[in-house]
This record gives structure tokens, sequence and C-alpha cells, in this order.
């Protein structure tokens, strides 16, 4: 059984409350946050407060702020030598303060609170100072993900860089889609199948070898073309990086 | 009962021929390619041929060439006011010759050959000069689709350009982001999670609201660090770029 605390209101800690509470390996004692929770907290069953003086003894302390909020809340802690750890991808380990054993576990996903999300396919990557403290991180991973990694920070720094381009850009890349269609009256959701395919080809095929298109065929007739119809749409100029950068991918 | 000729040896050719061969609504005639089909159509159990002269009469002529050849391979056809139909996204309906009526049957996908893909989920944008024929293409289309589109070429050029963004170029920022983990051993599957939920979002959000991330946040701080991250990588353009332009967005 591994006891944990989690401090923070926003939707990591939402979605990470509600996986937590749900599971018999684990006792979820308290969620601290400085203002009112949400009323989506409401359906987890647990203690909320809002006072860190009323922190309880707990294995684990889990810090799930907005990132340039992590370290001040982890110097404010009223407890010593406990694991202290935090949620946040772009926040080094050692950031956090030397009165408590510092880890990280850090959920790779995108979160909602109006969206339901299956825990047990988010990877988390989890990082201590100890052995001791990563088998208890890997515990407590494993209760409720399916799929936990062994990542430092040097590394997790990649995974956030990285995660702007596999979603934040890609999502960008949709609202250009969509808004190109607009003017001519063509409905977002025809492009939905095609989407879904260029994810499920990364099931059998790496990124490098899914690559098609006109830029990868080096086919200047289409490029042109493209581009005449981006005058004035404001997204000429992605379009012509990106087109750049896969030629000289394939070069 | 709509009878089809298919001509053209490529993925979408061979997907086509595939989902209109196992249709008891559609006769398919014969597949056309002036060189040998490869192995994989060995599964259609179809007349094959190899000289224009051979084609039989049929309702539908469908090219389903490189958007290069369609025109040439038009002009090239024995046959006279029939009803002849290409499957290139970029082509305009109108390119095609006056000896026969004109049309367009253009299924919204990325094809691989070695990749099975449900044709009842793909969009398939029709056009044609008359209603009459419109029909035709409709019904040969509802044979093998649920998602059925009347797109005239105006159209299908944007869809054909914002294609590029949805796939092409999406395609090449996970090609990125896999690119940056390589260094530092991160798996690529680690991301698979957080593209899928990319994608869900989309039913039940719009691109606008889905968005995420420091730029969109204006987190300056995050940004920063990103981008000494990004130095020597190639991929900084394309980062500032996505960047302001989400930013722009927003503002």
């Amino acid at each position: 059984m591994v006891s944990v605390a989690i401090l923070g209101g926003g939707n990591v800690s939402f979605r990470l409350s509600k996986a937590l509470s749900n599971n018999s390996e684990i006792i979820l004692n308290q969620i601290y946050s400085r203002s009112k929770l949400s009323f989506h907290f409401d359906s987890v069953p647990v203690e909320k407060i809002q006072d860190l003086n009323l922190l309880k003894e707990a294995d684990v302390y889990i810090i799930s702020v907005s990132d340039d909020a992590v370290v001040s809340l982890a110097e404010k802690l009223p407890i010593k030598n406990k694991l202290v750890v935090h949620t946040a991808g772009s926040i080094n380990m050692n950031q956090l303060p030397l009165n408590n054993r510092k880890g990280v576990f850090y959920p790779l996903q995108t979160f909602s609170k109006s969206k339901e999300v299956d825990f047990q396919k988010i990877p988390i990557c989890i990082e201590a100072e100890s052995l001791n403290d990563l088998d208890t991180l890997r515990q407590l991973a494993e209760s409720i993900s399916n799929s936990v990694y062994e990542i430092d920070s040097d590394q997790r720094r990649i995974i956030h860089l990285s995660a702007c381009f596999t979603n934040n850009f890609t999502n960008h890349l949709f609202y250009i889609a969509q808004k190109l269609g607009e003017e001519k009256q063509i409905p977002f959701e025809i492009f939905h199948p095609l989407i879904q395919e260029t994810i499920e080809k990364l099931n059998v095929l790496s990124p490098y070898d899914a690559q098609t298109g006109p830029a990868k065929r080096n086919d200047l007739k289409t490029i042109e073309k493209h581009l005449e119809l981006l005058e004035n749409t404001g997204f000429k100029e992605i379009y012509e990086l990106m087109t750049q950068s896969i030629k000289q991918t394939y070069e």
C-alpha cells in the first residue's frame, strides 16, 4: 500500500486523483488546493484541504500545479525528508528544494476536465534520487498505468519539447486545415478518417517510412499550385517551411 | 447495378478494386494497367488487361493513376460519350478531354498496398457535369462508403491542400519528435497515447478550442527553454513559426 497526498487543483490533479482514489493498492489521503476546488472534484471521495498545515503523513506528496508554481509550492511544504514529486514536464527534478527527497511523476498526456481519459494507457515517466523511492513511484505508477518509463530530467525535457510537436503543433495544423476550408464550406469532419489513418500508420511504419505527399515526391507542380492557393491566408510560410524540411529529410 | 472499369495499377486502384469486386451492387468488369499489375492484385478476381482496345462497355470508367498522368490516359481512351472519372485530388474535372462525359471520384485517404483500410469510413468526393451522372457516381460511392460528399473542383483543390497539412505535415511533426528523442534513447511509442488523444479531442472540440501548450499560453519561459534545446537540430525555425502562428491565432 502506498499513501498519497495530491497538491493542486488543475486538470492533471483532477484526473490523477480520480485514478488514485479508485484504486485498491493506493490510499489517497488528501487533496490540497490554495483556492476552492472546482465542482469536478465532488466526484473524488477524499478529504480536501486548503491549509498546508493540515497535511497528513503520506508516502508520496504529488505536486501537480502549473510548471511555474511547482518550486514555490514545494518550498512552502511543512514537511521534512519526505518523498515529494512533481508532475511537470519542463521542471528538472533538482529544482525541487533540499528539505525533502525529490522525484518526478510525469504523466505524458494532454488533460481536460471535460474529457475522460483511460489512465491505464497513459505513459508515466518516473524519476527519483534513490532506488528505494523509485520503487515506490513505480508501484504507484503501475497501480494506475500499464505504461511506466524510468526517464531522467534530461530525457524529460526533450519529451516535453517533442510533445509540443506531436500535440500542440499537430493540433494547429488541424486548425489551419479547418480554416482553409471554411470559406468553401468544407466540413472539417471530412478529414477525420485521413487523420485517424495518419496515426494508425504509426503502428506499422516509422514516421520516416510513413511520409507521403508532394514534398516527399518533390512534385513541384502540385507544390506550386498549393502555394498559389495559400496567398493571403497567413499559412504560406508554414507550408513552405514544412515542405522544405520534408525535402531535406529525403534528399 | 453499376458496371465499372478501373484504369491504373497504384495503391488507390488496388484498394478501390478490392472494395468494388467484393460488392453485390457493382460489376467490376476489368482493370487496365499499361504494365503488369503487382502481385497484390492477384487477390482481386477480375479480368486484367494491358491493351486499351480490350476495354468492354461499362457505366463508369475510373482513371486512377498519378495526378500527372490522368489527362494523357483519358485522351487515349478508345471510347466516346461515356462517363469517365478520375480519382485525383489536384486535377480539375474540366481538364478531362471533351470526347467523354466528365466526373470525379476522389476518395480522401492515404493508401498503401500493405495496410488494409475500411473503405466504409473513407469520405468519397464526387463531381459530375449532369445530375444523371452524379446519381450514378453516388450509387457507386454509397455501395462502398458511408461517407459520400458532393464536392466541386474548387472545393476539392482546397481539400487536397488541407490534406497536406493534416496528413503530410502532421506526419513530419511526428518524424521530428522521433528524431529529437533518438539521441536520448526516447522510444517513439511513448508519444502514441498523446497523439491518439490529440485526435480524439476533435470528436468533442474544434481544433481552435482544443489548442493547448506554451504558445497558446504565451509561456515565454518554456518557449525560451525549448528554443535552446532546438539549437543545431534543424527544427528551430519550424518551432518558431508554429509558435508565432498559434500566438497570432489567439491574440
